[in-house]
């Protein structure tokens, strides 16, 4: 086994002050804890409620951002893309490209990602059975990339409500790749804030003791130094105080069942 | 009331001989039924379940086939776009732009099928609430296209199943937008067929009759002269003479609740 | 085919000159519509959310309603038993025994209803598969009872929410019985009520109209001559003019599909 | 914090010397891990899928089952009851009483157990949320009894599957009250068995740890010495070994997390 991953960062990138800040504690937490880091940060919102909502700022300028993290705090990236047009600019800067859950059906996304991206998270629909990212895993794998983390961010059940099935997790690392739980989107209740999405915050911490438990390669979790001025899933997101505590015991129950 | 919209036509453009056959057959079917009809077809499948799976024609072939389609047979025509640059071309040819289900979240491309469309089509994520359309509603307005259809293609329930909620058709009217039934893509069974997304042709007819009874603007439905044969989609699609039989019975419940 | 039946009255006895009040307004109802009817009505409401709600007359004065009902309007009578005990002296008066959803399941009262009811009416779990039914009938069948109605009252669609999937009604035809829509508690709301169930009543017409077009023996719905003064499910009861506007729109329906 | 209490036994009753034997093997697993154990076992099955189906032996060869147990092993017992009757003659005997997920709304059969039992088991219905079971808790209070323990198993997810929303242990427990998992019924596939309902052993583990890891009072397996051979619910019992594997898994868990 190897040591678990930490996938983190705000949910988008606002500027440069604040993604180097957050970088900066992202790498000190995972020092803390001794565990692998990867900075994670949105350049571009594509898919908010509202059109009205703040984006971010924008492919060049946040690979710029992303460049300059690498730079000054050594950690590895990862961001997600939207079009196929953007995988090979942003395979360039960044370690990780990430498919949107609502876009892992999109072949040519998921292509331009595998063979632009040193490796590719990504995350499994809402609306997709577990077993059907064997799909997904292949269309990487044809594209010449086996460097494929699969991502659980919960499932449709009903409307405006997310459920994680854990056995998805068993599922996904039966098709032989890693599996990461995405502990803050997770939690998100789409529509549930009025004109965006809501979260239940208070659920993270659990979900992500769970998913420990049955056994993940990677935790994905937003962060942000004061998610009630987060632009985006502010909600959903924990702060770094928050973050310490899920980390902890993750990794307390990581060792208890003999994992690094 | 106006007439009922019949959205019609294959799953995927396999050739300008197929479409034009096909295009005809829709045309002949509208005008034995007395209503108005838009010919759909997709140039690409981008979304296919298997990376091997067959994808259409492409862009700049598939819109030949469009413009001629519309010189040959006089029909309006619909089709799917699946990145925001594909709007502006596509919308000098096509009628009417569609957002495909999984991507109807995806700002760019509604706000760009919403400038460059005549008329937009948003198929309902089968992970949205009905109501959680009003935001993709609004995006297309903000973008000045007032012609919006919203279109009921099944939701999330369970893994590898679609339910048709026939309240989402009257929570969608309420919005202030003409609402459709895609009937044939309603009864997929997402991950039923192995490597291809399986489908229940037998209850496309029983959910249109029943979307005409609660009240639909429009009705999509794929028809392929010989579903057996088709390249997508076939275990869901209609031949013509099914087609017909629906068409049948879905305007005689309109005429019955005074509808035209 | 024969002509729709519909069954109709209270959610619950309140008193006795409250049930012939209501039954002569529903044979009148049925009368202006040319179609036979049973008068429903429940003596206890055993599954109250609250322990605090009003439950009904209880058995034995329950039963004295229904005769009286029975001798002073000619109607046939339905209940719903909770316990096997109660099926002998319900079947003794009710032409029809009724097995509520939850209770679908339990197998020695659904025994007891076949044994004892003329015919039995089974409401479909919120949590089982329609093709599942097979089973129940078989349990009736085997006790030696044919006589019996699969109804559909919804599904569980995550938390506090139903949906009621068209297809099952084809599906449970298909078993070789008929089948009725619970129009008026497909449109509960669990727990929406915070102390009691909520519901919908603007639904109640789509869904009975849906239903219609695709396929009813039977339409069930709870009618309430003020339903702001109703003891039980008063947000998704009708009054009679409501009543009256959907079984209009539904037999129109039937009428243009060349049914009774 | 208490230990964890474990709920343990096979499914059904077939005969004293299995249930004497079975005893005697979870009073073993439990010394060996040093945890408080309660024996379950049912004397009715009482609502299996086909009404050919083995049931039992019925409730009072089942009570005398259960005391010669008690006086053997001096394990606590507990049973499940379906009709309210049966509430006073099991609770003689019982330590607790436990009522069914289907049932968890009946009224009288609640109130019967909270009378009867020295403490109450509720399993939360497959169509209810989480939050909805204040109501059934309140019942029990109401009826002078506030020992009760909030038992996931499930919730529906579509037709044929279960799932386990972890969040509900979470939300159970601020009820105020010890929240348990049932690992071995949220493992089954309702329906999928054909003529029985099916079930994922396989999944049992994953869950148990993952509730563990969210928080639970209580552990529910239902064990057999050879689940092939199980007159019930064989697909999703566990053998001993198993059992063993998974308390030693799940009380590490807690150990890592500081709870005894």
């Amino acid at each position: 086994g190897r040591p678990l991953l930490l996938i983190a960062g705000p949910c988008v990138l606002e500027s440069e002050a604040q993604a180097l800040a957050h970088a900066r504690q992202v790498k000190a937490l995972a020092a803390r804890h001794g565990v692998p880091a990867v900075f994670k940060a949105s350049f571009d919102k594509a898919n908010r409620t509202s059109g009205r909502s703040f984006r971010g700022v924008g492919l060049e300028p946040g690979l710029a951002v992303f460049e300059r993290v690498k730079r000054e705090t050594g950690l590895a990236t990862l961001t997600d893309v939207h079009e196929a047009w953007q995988a090979e600019p942003a395979g360039r800067v960044v370690d990780v490209l990430q498919v949107p859950a609502f876009l892992c059906r999109q072949t040519d996304l998921v292509v331009a990602c595998a063979r632009h991206g040193r490796s590719v998270n990504v995350k499994k629909g809402q609306f997709l059975a577990p077993r059907d990212m064997r799909h997904v895993l292949a269309k990487c794998r044809e594209a010449g990339n086996a460097q494929v983390v699969l991502t659980e961010r919960g499932a449709s059940f009903g409307y405006g409500n997310l459920v994680v099935d854990m056995r998805a997790l068993v599922m996904m690392r039966e098709l032989g790749a890693p599996v990461c739980l995405d502990a803050t989107h997770a939690v998100q209740l789409p529509g549930g804030g009025g004109d965006t999405t809501g979260g239940n915050r208070e659920y993270v911490a659990p979900l992500a003791r769970a998913a420990a438990a049955v056994g993940i390669d990677a935790l994905f979790m937003e962060i942000h130094e004061d998610p009630a001025q987060a632009k985006s899933d502010g909600p959903n997101s924990l702060d770094f105080a928050m973050a310490d505590a899920v980390l902890r015991d993750v990794l307390a129950i990581r060792r208890a069942l003999g994992q690094p």
